[in-house]
Formats: structure tokens, C-alpha cells, sequence
């Protein structure tokens, strides 16, 4: 056999085994009964471990001898190199070490619910410290040229470094900071009143039909309930989300469901062959980040399409609302920028300013600028410059996310970078299809889909972030896009509201 | 590391992997989306393999190793012998053989699934030949003493051989003939208008509230609802049953239940640790049937159950039918001996007759002793002379099954083995414990489980079939205690019928 042949096959195997692990996730968060759980760990261990095995063993030797084959095309040598880049990672990574991360994340998972249920930080400190100190351990296997947080940041976004990051947050921050202070000092007012209670069997059955309108293929896929939403690829015939239904305000649910339905479209929209190779799967959590949040915010919570939702939809669940709002109030609705202190409850401005205080104390704790004793009140006391807000308790400040407890760190800048590129995409997108908002209000969502197929979907993992977004945008990530977004979303939802770059 | 160490780190993964197989199959009926099923397929061919592999490659030469070790005591040398003789069974099936089966009966099962809605066998004799071909190559490679249906036979239930099963059969027949004709000829007056039919989220409720006093656990379990019940245990802590709903009957339901909660009280049932090794694994499908069924008939089928059902239960959901049956009425109604047709739909006397005239046929086939061609024509005429019934089309004849077209020969007489262990089983259970009826008729069913989970559950796969039955009830299985327990069935509820053994 050929050495293409080869990868073919065992590029293939990996990816099936791949999509398995993604399968037993899911299952665990959405039908598993509760004493499984530790079975299930178990044989996700086994399966992550001959997965991570295969890859050491079998994937790399022949990419090596692939590197080297003068007979391949230069298309497929480009990918050969993005594999190994990737292959060459995971070998960094002692199995001792990743066992030892896996086990401590574990416990440490345990004692960050147990410790947020009950505020008290102390009891998840030592785990913390662990962490941190493996994590350490794990940027240094890795290798870095600047500091050891870039390590782990390049982990979940190869295409940059902690210097990018500060720097995209430096042009960010005044602008998230003044608009903030801005809208809260100009309140629309009207939305006070605005009740959109509807039953958890309507809210299904509306969100089916939304998502199916907007291209999520529910003959493969599915949409389920869980705690926490979440979209699960398998491969691109079965990729499900799942949705938390709150019956006293639809928004929530809808939000979500558009923004797991964004992941879904991505990996529905992944090519299928060859599978295994870096096309037939996403690009990065940033690339995948902008199509959740792409869909969520520049489609969901567009007056084009609560335009659509008032004229198509609700009459058949909520005639009422129809005499009582209008699509523009509904839209400033969802769109009622007010800082809080729960990141995943927090509108699309203040959101950065959260995820900008956790990559600053991230950075400093696996950098060894912080330690985790003092967590906490550095914590506080940038919530309080960032977001003007005193935070009561840790279960509503450091305890609030589950990251930290998984030991990823260098993860949270990807929900920033994403929602930036998503803005930039979504320029072009208005470039390409200056009327894509007008078909939306008519119930017709095919122009922003098929632009992001063929602009993000088609290429899967064939370029990195950064490449795609200049091959997608003709430029390179900026946060300047996202700025002018804000600042027209201003001007149309906030009264007339100029906000300066 | 010691070879009993390597050993149980090798058998563990290999049992976790071997349940994660389950719980893949498991979402294919219950959760996948349609488009899945290509992907699905090859993922857990993927998977299959890998198991395969790793019994020859890697678990098959540590047994041969410790089967030499004299240091081993000799309970793990028993369990040794056991795995050894699994193993080399699966070591004597070439890859290429296993492989071609696989995707012949991939083929088969699709082609049967259009010829049983057309009723057209020819379609699907050609991949029925194929099936049988490839099938004889199976025994050959597998080897056998006598015929080449024996192979075939062992892997399903490795304590038996044809021999065995004809003669269980030749003492069965003239009974199983008899009582169906001196039933039908002493119909029970007063059932043709017994109507129970009930709301399918009522069954669904009902159902739950049953199965849970019954001893399933559904904090290690669940219910789903699919078109065939069915059974998966994933491991101990997660065995999961199906029910189809009718809400026409809520017998059907009930009956498929506790079938399935019988399998999945085995499977729940099983020892934890040492994983792998033969006492946390079912002892063969005979033995999972035997439970199985013993659920649905002695305890379901029983005017005991029936009066806990009527006095505690029913009230809930139906308390008019209080007034118009009684419980013997309604035990009188699932206990109606009717030849028919399609032996899912058989009650349990006419059901052997089913089995019969498949493992007749099988056999012939398999032996060389009758051709595919001339099997609808044998099928039908031993349709008419075990159950007296002209077969109108072979939709409802030789295609009703899925068995063969999975490649499955040798499967169905383990139905009719487990049925008479269940009996045999029944009977040593009422010896232990004389009122275990009364008290179930109170609502207590836990003497029965009790009862199991001493003499069958907790030796998981320690023993082969007939070595448990005999630990268990003191003799080698024998059709004699199902035989007095239909008699004293017909005596109770065909009153009086006096049924020569």
C-alpha cells in the first residue's frame, strides 16, 4: 500500500474512534443514569488513551515517511504538515503527565461543584494549586518562546500567541468599557414590561422549527435537553445540540439554540471525505466560536430576524405578543446591554470584559505572576474595575466556570477571538450579499449559511484561523469589525446611541 | 508487572471497550439521527475489529502464558480455562471470513427488510445463499465432531450440542402439540371482551412504577422506547431497556418489559469486579433467556403478579377496570394459548413450535441437507403440521425473522433452552422458598430476585450453561419442569384442563 493509502486508512480509524469519544460524552450529559458515571470515565479514558496512542505509534511514523514522499501533491503535503504540527504536540506530551492532568482535573472537577455550591473557595484551592502546577508542567513539555501560558493557549488556537490576544484586548477594552457605561446611562425604555413566557412544549417546538428554517438538518441531527448546552459532532451525518428550556423567557432557550445550532451548521457543513484529514474537521474552538456566535448574535439577535420570528413564527404560539410588541421592541429586548457578574448570562459587550479579566489571571497564574491564594481578590477587584460590579460571594465570581477545574487554561480567549472574527465574517458576508438581512426578515436564512459554507465550512482544518480569516475576509483578525458592529447595533437599538471607536 | 496483573489491566479494557460497542448499537435504535447509520457502521466495525484484534494479538498469548503458571490458584485457573476457550474459538476465524460475513449480512439484512415488506423471497434468497455459504465456511474453520451446524450452535451457547437440543425436542414436541390442541378445544369463556387498552404515557408510567418494585434499579438504568425491545448493559451501573408501546394493549408492553427487565436484573446483577474476567459477564444466551423469560412468564404471567398488579397498581391508572374483570380474568387473558403465524406475537407453549421448525431448518441448512430454494416450501409445510396453520405469504412465514439474514444460524434454539432453564429454575426457587407467590401477590417481589441473584447472577460467566443449571437446581437441564409447569399453568387458568406430560 501506498503511504497515502496508509494515512488514508489510519487517518480514517482515528477519526471514527474520535467521533466514538464524542458519542460517550454525550450520551453521559444527556442519558446516561447517574450511576454510570464512573463506567463511563472509565472507557472514555481507554478509548482518549488508544486514541492519543495511535497517534504517538502509528499516525506520526507514517506522517514522517509522508513528509519526505516527493510524490505527493502540494495540497496534500500542506496538510501532511498541519497534522504534524498537531501529531508533534501531543507527543510532547508525556502519557504520565497527561494521566496525572486527567486525574487531577477529575477530582478537582468534584470539589469546584461541591465548592461553588457551597461559595467556598478554599476547599477548591488546593485542586487549583494542582492544576496550575501541572499545567506548568505541561506548557513546559510543550515548549514556548516567550512565556508558559502561550503553550497552552496554543493548544486551543494555534494561530496565536498571548502578546496577539493583549493586544486585541488593549483596542478592545476602552471601547467595551465606555459602551457599557454609555448604554447603562441611556436606557430604552419599554422593555421592563416585556414578558416572553411560553411553555417548555411550545419552546420545543419552536426552536425545532426555527433551526430546521435556518439550515440545521434535523435528519442528522438531533436536539435534546441537558444542564448545559452543548453541540456534539460525530461526524457531519450526526451532529446533535442541546438546548435548557426556561419557561419563564423563551430568549434564553432561542439564544442558546442558535448558538449550539452555529456549531452544528459548521460541522454539518464539513466535508466527509477524506476522512481524517484536517479538512473534514473544524479549524479551531476560535473558527468554531465565530459560527456559534455568528448565528446566535449577528443572525439571532438581528431585528431582521425577530422581523421574521414576529411575522412567521410566533402568531402560531403567541398571538398576544403580536398586539403588545413589536419586532424592534423585541429585538432591544435581546439586546438590553446591563453588566451582571455571570459570564454565560452577560450581553455581547460586557461578555469580552469577562473573558478579558480571566485571560489576565490566567496568563499571571501559569505564568507564576499570581498565586492561586490570591485568586480571589484579584478576581474582585477586576470585576469591580471592568465591569463596575462588587461581587457577593466566589460562587458568583472565580468559582463561576467549570474551566479552570477541567485545567483548561488558555481556553477562554477562544470565546473573544471567535466572537471578533464572527463580526468580521460577518462584514464580509454584507459585502458579498448586501441584502442577506431583508431575505432573513422574509424567512429566508440560505445567504448567510451558504456564505459561511463556502467561505469557513468547505475548508474545514485545511488553513488555521488566522489563514482562513484572511482567505475568508482579505484581512487578518481585527477588532475593529466587532467595534463598528456595536457602535451601528447602537445607533439602531439604543435610540440613535453614537458610541466612539 | 505479574501475568494475573497484565491480565486484568488487558481484560478490563477489553470489557470496557466491549461495552462501549453496546452502547454504540444502543444509540443506532434509540437516539441516532437517520442519516447516521453509514458512519455508525463503520465505527463500529472499527471497534469490532479492535476487539478482535486484541483477543488474538494480545489477551490470547498472556492465557496461554498464565494457563502454564503454576503459582495461579485454581479458582483463576478455572476462569482461565474459560477465556482460553473463548478465545481460541475466536482465534480460529480468519479475519477475511469474518469480515466478508459481516458485510454479507450488512447486505442480507437490507435486501430482507424490502423482501419482508414485499413479500418476495426471491429477492432475498441469493444473500441468504451467500449467507449459508459463508456460514459453512464458519463451521469448517471453527471445526466440529459430528455436523457443521454444531459449530455454529457452540457459539451461541457452548454447553450443548444439536444431539442435545433434538433430543429436548423430541420429548417436547407430542406435549407442546397436544396442549395447543386441547386448549384450543377448551377455550376459556369470557376473554373476547377483556379490553385493556391505556394511554401511552400511562403505560410508560405504569411500566416504570412495576419494573422499580421489581428490583430494576433506575438510578443504573433507563427505559427508551424502540421498535424491537430490547436489552444493553453496558456495564453493571448502566443497563438500559426498550419498550414499544400499544395503546391498544397494555399487555404487550408490559409482557416486552418485563422480558427485558429480566435480562437487564441479570446484567445488573453481575459481579463488578474483577472486570473481564468470566464471573462479571453473562454465562451465555441461554442462561440471559432463561431470565428473561422467567420474568415475563412465571412472574408476569402469574396470578400472583396479576393480583399485586390489580390491588396495588391498576387502581392508579384504571380503576374501572376493577369493577369489570377479576384477577384471574385478566391472567386468564395473558395466558391464552393461540397458535399464530409470527412467533414474536406466540404465547409461550405454541412458541417452542416456532423454535423447532427453525432449528430443523437451520440445521438442514446448514448440513447440506436442504438448499435455499426449497426452504419457504419446508417452512410452511412444518408450519401446518406443528401449529396447524396454512401460511399465506412468506412475509408472515420464513421471512418474518431477522435472524438469518444477520447470518445468525444457531441463535434460535438458545430461546427455547433459556425458556426451560426458566422452568427448571422456577421450580428450585419454589423449593427455597414455598410462598415467594404470596408474597408477590402482597407486592413483593424481592424472594425471586433474591433467589437469582444467589444461584445465577452472582457466578456471571464463572460456569457454562449446564454446569449452572446444575449448581443451581441440582439436575442437568431437562424440558420436564416447564412440561409441570404448563400442566399446572392449564389446571389454574384452563379450568381444570388436564395436559398428559
Amino acid at each position: 500500500m501506498s503511504i497515502k493509502s496508509r494515512l488514508d486508512a489510519e487517518l480514517r480509524t482515528q477519526a471514527l474512534l474520535a467521533g466514538g469519544v464524542e458519542l460517550l460524552a454525550w450520551d453521559q450529559e444527556v442519558c446516561m443514569p447517574p450511576a454510570g458515571v464512573q463506567g463511563r470515565a472509565s472507557l472514555i479514558g481507554v478509548l482518549a488513551t488508544l486514541v492519543h496512542q495511535r497517534v504517538v505509534e502509528t499516525i506520526l511514523p507514517l506522517l514522517r515517511e509522508a513528509e519526505s514522499d516527493p510524490n505527493l501533491d502540494p495540497e496534500t503535503q500542506a496538510e501532511i504538515r498541519i497534522l504534524l504540527e498537531d501529531a508533534e504536540m501531543i507527543e510532547k506530551l508525556p502519557a504520565d503527565l497527561v494521566r496525572a492532568l486527567s486525574e487531577a482535573a477529575s477530582l478537582a472537577q468534584q470539589a469546584w461543584a461541591q465548592a461553588r455550591h457551597q461559595s467556598d473557595f478554599d476547599s477548591f484551592r488546593p485542586h487549583l494549586e494542582k492544576l496550575v502546577h501541572l499545567s506548568r508542567e505541561k506548557a513546559a513539555a510543550l515548549g514556548y518562546t516567550q512565556e508558559p501560558y502561550e503553550a497552552l493557549l496554543r493548544l486551543y488556537e494555534r494561530s496565536t500567541n498571548p502578546q496577539q490576544v493583549e493586544a486585541i484586548f488593549a483596542e478592545l477594552r476602552p471601547f467595551l468599557i465606555e459602551t457599557v457605561r454609555l448604554c447603562q446611562a441611556n436606557p430604552v425604555s419599554g422593555l421592563e414590561g416585556v414578558s416572553l413566557s411560553l411553555s417548555a412544549s411550545d419552546q420545543r417546538s419552536l426552536i425545532r422549527e426555527v433551526v430546521s428554517r435556518l439550515g440545521y438538518d434535523l435528519n442528522r441531527g438531533r436536539i435534546d435537553e441537558s444542564n448545559h448546552p452543548f453541540c456534539t459532532g460525530i461526524n457531519p451525518d450526526d451532529v446533535r445540540i442541546t438546548v435548557r428550556i426556561y419557561e419563564d423567557d423563551l430568549t434564553m432557550a432561542l439564544g442558546s439554540a442558535l448558538h449550539e445550532m452555529g456549531h452544528a451548521l459548521y460541522e454539518q457543513g464539513l466535508p466527509r471525505e477524506p476522512l481524517g484529514w484536517p479538512r473534514t474537521h473544524s479549524a479551531s474552538l476560535s473558527v468554531h466560536e465565530s459560527q456559534s456566535r455568528f448565528w446566535e448574535n449577528h443572525i439571532g439577535a438581528s431585528l431582521g430576524f425577530w422581523t421574521f420570528l414576529y411575522q412567521k413564527v410566533l402568531p402560531a404560539y403567541q398571538p398576544a405578543w403580536l398586539d403588545e410588541y413589536s419586532p424592534l421592541t423585541l429585538t432591544r429586548r435581546v439586546n438590553r446591554i446591563q453588566p451582571g457578574l455571570i459570564r454565560i448570562q452577560s450581553d455581547e459587550v460586557s461578555y469580552h470584559l469577562h473573558i478579558l479579566l480571566r485571560f489576565e489571571l490566567e496568563r499571571a497564574l501559569i505564568n507564576g505572576d499570581l498565586s492561586v491564594r490570591d485568586l480571589p481578590a484579584a478576581w474582585n477587584e477586576k470585576v469591580k474595575a471592568y465591569l463596575g460590579l462588587t461581587v457577593p460571594n466566589d460562587a458568583q465570581g472565580v468559582l463561576q466556570d467549570i474551566h479552570w477545574s477541567m485545567g483548561s487554561f488558555g481556553y477562554f480567549p477562544t470565546y473573544s477571538l471567535g466572537s471578533l472574527l464572527a463580526a468580521q465574517l460577518a462584514e464580509s458576508l454584507t459585502q458579498t450579499y448586501p441584502d442577506w438581512e431583508d431575505q432573513l426578515r422574509e424567512g429566508d436564512g440560505s445567504l448567510p449559511l451558504h456564505w459561511m459554507r463556502e467561505h469557513i465550512h468547505q475548508y474545514g482544518g485545511r488553513y488555521r484561523m488566522q489563514e482562513l480569516c484572511e482567505k475568508a475576509t482579505g484581512a487578518p483578525l481585527s477588532p475593529k469589525p466587532f467595534i463598528r458592529y456595536i457602535q451601528r447595533k447602537a445607533a439602531q437599538l439604543y435610540e440613535g446611541l453614537a458610541i466612539p471607536a
